[in-house]
């Protein structure tokens, strides 16, 4: 059964290099949003997934596109690409031992796999010091953007998995990494595997 | 500046076995909730809050008392509690480096001392184990009984503090005492102190 660390975070908050640096300390892969992005661009997944559904739909492709150019078989694009990034999850994990960052890995996993569940979280402060210096956002209103992004997090989450994000209850461990630092979360998390 | 550890918990999730063994670990003093109402007791800090009270009150005793005999000079028992309660747990800060579980110590201290704010949670079937088997509750319906305390705990923290309880944002470390173990929840803990 392999293990899976997956990585929640608030935007800002060192989360995707946290999973990186635990990741190359363990030896194990990490996957973040822009590599899962690649995959599913590299791998043909999207043309894979609409045959299959074509195949079992009772609503067949012209109509289906017929009634919403935007729409995969019934589906909306958002909806599609949930579908296509939760399959894409699962067969990383089956693959071998990884971290995960975001994309609703925690909610998705854990039938097949052990998986260790954590959340990165910080101050405001912090998070808009970090954004600015680190992203290169620019410096103007950070406070709204982070505002903008968690909410975003929040809600595609929430509609996804049932679930509230950021509530310590669904996760193993969370961690503040503003008072922490990224040290101490990357050796607290490790620990864990 | 002292050091003080908060442990806010889920009812059933070993918050306060986990502050106690972090204390004896690090050989500093554990105040939970029964010690904390001890000291209450033994300081008579009651009848001091009273005489001051009086002192500053336009509202004096006897017409008080005549409105709701359960009332403290304007405030109800359990806003006179909190007053009392915050008030002990900041001399317990002055005092020296501790753990205080429970009491929203999270929410009340930060301004004279450094603290580390730690959230305590597990899973239901965890919970409800360990309340039948070490705090000695009746085994029917301990998912009630749970329930019950958790939504206590989470409205009175919410309405003294303005504060979500259980949201991960607000404490440095929340832990799955479930998942990760008692003794693996102490260690990490310690490590932060």
């Amino acid at each position: 059964m392999n293990t899976i660390i997956t990585i929640s975070r608030q935007f800002g908050s060192g989360g995707r290099t946290i999973g990186r640096m635990v990741a190359e300390k363990l030896g194990i892969p990490c996957y973040d949003a822009e590599i899962i992005e690649k995959i599913m661009e590299e791998t043909g997944f999207e043309k894979k997934f609409i045959e299959e559904k074509g195949e079992h739909t009772n609503m067949g492709g012209w109509l289906a596109r017929a009634f919403a150019e935007h729409d995969f078989y019934g589906q909306n694009t958002q909806d599609y690409l949930w579908t296509v990034q939760k399959r894409i999850v699962r067969e990383l994990a089956e693959k071998s031992d990884c971290v995960i960052v975001g994309r609703c890995a925690d909610a998705v996993l854990g039938e097949k796999e052990k998986v260790i569940r954590v959340f990165i979280h910080a101050d405001q402060e912090a998070r808009a010091k970090r954004i600015v210096e680190q992203y290169g956002e620019r410096p103007e209103s950070p406070e709204k953007r982070l505002k903008d992004k968690d909410k975003k997090r929040a809600g595609y989450y929430q509609y996804y998995t049932d679930l509230k994000w950021g509530a310590a209850e669904h996760y193993d461990v969370c961690l503040n990494s503003a008072h922490l630092g990224i040290d101490r979360c990357v050796d607290i998390i490790s620990s864990l595997y």
